[in-house]
């Protein structure tokens, strides 16, 4: 190959393994638990089609033109509405508000505006990928908080922050980032009781926590959490939000909220980045909070996922609950189950086992920071149509039997 | 202000000019020769919405879905078409493209993948904006070439390659950034020997080009001239485009074309950076490709503009012929009018004599990376009806002889 002379940023970029497998997923007859990605029946085409038509035809000198760095003010109130409304946080402005292109972007940014190399932060393990391969790109210093049903070990970072605290390194510690609702790949939520104990954590050494939840609005059962953002406010939280789960991904659009001063900050770096996000998306999505009310139309689709998401807790339980060693989490919404295996298996090299067998799954190592979660699979339950998620989870005990027998393992 | 502990890069983050001064863009009465952005009325309007209809309610599992990080392949298919059949670049297949959150998105990429804090890169000077802030993210060593009629001064870069090659420098150097056609702010085009003789010198040095063409599609007058993209292929050259001046900005589509090798690195920082682009508006863009001659239907905007550049051209010899120092640029296309003064002028403290006058422009010093340029300013002509094109150089005029006189420079 020639010689570009890419930079040490750019010789360090390497694939994803999710990447990598997902190119699988077209082969005839495989069934996917792997990706991330929400059934696309569950859009409201017509709705948004519209919708579209009026925001091209009447407001195109909007729409079609370039838009404020900021994001779109029509689509900053609608959603500040939107918040206010199902969320309970008050007094926002629209200068609290950035719109991203997608949440990955809003990542991004947090990553360019807060890390050095030497900079610190918090995060779960196993880690949302999205988040730490846009802040690895700016620092590696990942300090990483198992989790539970509960969500992250507080006790854990109460600890570290202390130790980090008397080293004098606690200067260097830039965030803590949660995912609190329905954790990708986890499944799990941050219970009140830790959610309050992360604040009071963050009070003590003033540190940000960056709060994302792209999944809250996918409740399926059990009553909602309040979030960090809504207890403490904007000079201590900074809340990602999201359309991709609950409107279209294929819109990108992503929120930011937080303290004007970070907004502006950060709109300062998305100039530099991609200037604007589309005009024409936000104008439309803000057309449609205006006329529809989300939640309502959520309604279908939680009840679809939440049905795709016991069978699936079922059909675990009827496959795998003789097996001694292998347990699962119950998610109360989102789109993921997070499944562990015994120590000894190795979900990676299990996956051509898996393929074989026309299962697919992500292995734990996929979301993990040097290593770990070995033996540990994440497994999406929203996708797949029914007499799959039956069949699939068949195939993956068949998978795990193969493989756990011929490694010695079972 | 809370301390919220911001990078290195993040405190170094401020607003740019432009930005601050368009805001004055809505005082009533106020004529502005600022924006660069494209008359709206030109946006098809109603192809784009009936297209869209389609793509929402028949292609919705695609255009409302997450897509791959390397772009929509009916755009990319439809887009290698437009740029052999109207550039006659041939031979690229949809590795060689990355579609981009427009082109600001690709110049931070190619910023992250080719930039470490100590590489040098070429700009011209005056310098596209958005390129210096994207690039001086990651290295501030930047080398300026001055503008004539012809392009940068491929003479001057002659010298200091050879000097950069003696010093042992020359590793550092990663690429010549050349907005090759109706550059943005100078108005002026690269000639063809110029583009030849900096081909000569890249390959000479084995350095990268990184040829920015968002304007190539609005040429007026004259014959147009080979990209070096098409003179010297992908090894040497990277070509960007966009939709933003001949389509929609609002879409937001970028796109980069080079070796597949480099659009790879590209994608896995992409990845890291946004994800992916809008599905919804690549696909609306490829099936208004795939439908309609773009190329047909620019013909009454480049009519339009021709005329209203010319008026300005006009306007401009009207006012300002009789004044000794005063010389501007013709451009053969694109946006933008560089207008420069006698020494002295500082056209960034003029700018509040030109408000008071009731007329915008964008400062020289704007396109200059610390420093220079100040007696220069761009002129857009596109945006502003024909009358208020003769009217604004009136009181440009006037501006001009009211803030020459009080500063003993007439």
């Amino acid at each position: 190959m020639k010689d570009f002379k890419f930079s040490n940023t750019g010789k360090k970029l390497t694939s994803s393994i999710i990447r990598e497998l997902l190119k699988d997923v077209s082969i005839p007859g495989m069934i996917s638990f792997g990706g991330g990605v929400p059934d696309p029946s569950t859009f409201p085409r017509y709705e948004l089609s519209e919708i579209t038509q009026k925001v091209i035809e009447e407001e195109f000198s909007y729409s079609l033109q370039y838009g404020p760095t900021e994001g779109d003010d029509v689509l900053k109130k609608a959603y500040i509405e939107y918040l206010k409304k199902n969320e309970g946080i008050k007094g926002l402005s629209t200068e609290n508000l950035l719109i991203t292109v997608g949440s990955q972007s809003a990542l991004f940014l947090l990553s360019l505006v807060l890390l050095d190399k030497d900079s610190k932060y918090f995060v779960s393990k196993p880690v949302y990928l999205g988040a730490a391969s846009a802040f690895s790109m700016r620092s590696t210093n990942h300090i990483d908080l198992p989790l539970s049903e509960n969500g992250i070990d507080t006790e854990l970072l109460e600890k570290k922050l202390a130790e980090l605290a008397s080293s004098g390194e606690i200067k260097n510690v830039k965030f803590i980032y949660v995912i609190p609702n329905f954790h990708n790949p986890a499944g799990v939520t941050l219970s009140l009781e830790r959610r309050k104990k992360l604040l009071e954590l963050a009070d003590k050494y003033d540190l940000l926590i960056v709060e994302d939840d792209p999944y809250g609005d996918l409740r399926y059962e059990g009553e909602a959490i309040p979030s960090m953002f809504k207890m403490a406010g904007k000079d201590r939280v900074l809340l990602l939000k999201t359309f991709s789960k609950v409107l279209s991904p294929g819109m990108r659009l992503g929120f930011v909220i937080g303290h004007e001063e970070f907004i502006r900050k950060l709109v300062l770096a998305k100039q530099a980045v991609d200037l604007c996000s589309p005009s024409l998306t936000q104008r439309i999505a803000g057309r449609f909070l205006q006329k529809y009310d989300l939640k309502e139309l959520l309604k279908p689709t939680i009840d679809m996922y939440r049905k795709k998401k016991d069978l699936m807790l079922e059909e675990l339980k009827k496959n795998f609950s003789d097996m001694q060693g292998v347990h699962w989490t119950k998610p109360q919404g989102g789109l993921f189950i997070w499944l562990t295996l015994p120590e000894g298996f190795d979900t990676m090299e299990m996956m051509d086992y898996g393929k074989k067998n026309g299962i697919l799954f992500i292995p734990g190592a996929a979301f993990s920071i040097g290593g770990g979660c070995d033996n540990s699979m994440r497994l999406s339950f929203c996708l797949p149509p029914e007499k799959d998620i039956v069949e699939g989870v068949k195939r993956l005990k068949q998978t795990v039997l193969e493989y756990g027998k011929e490694k010695g393992l079972l």
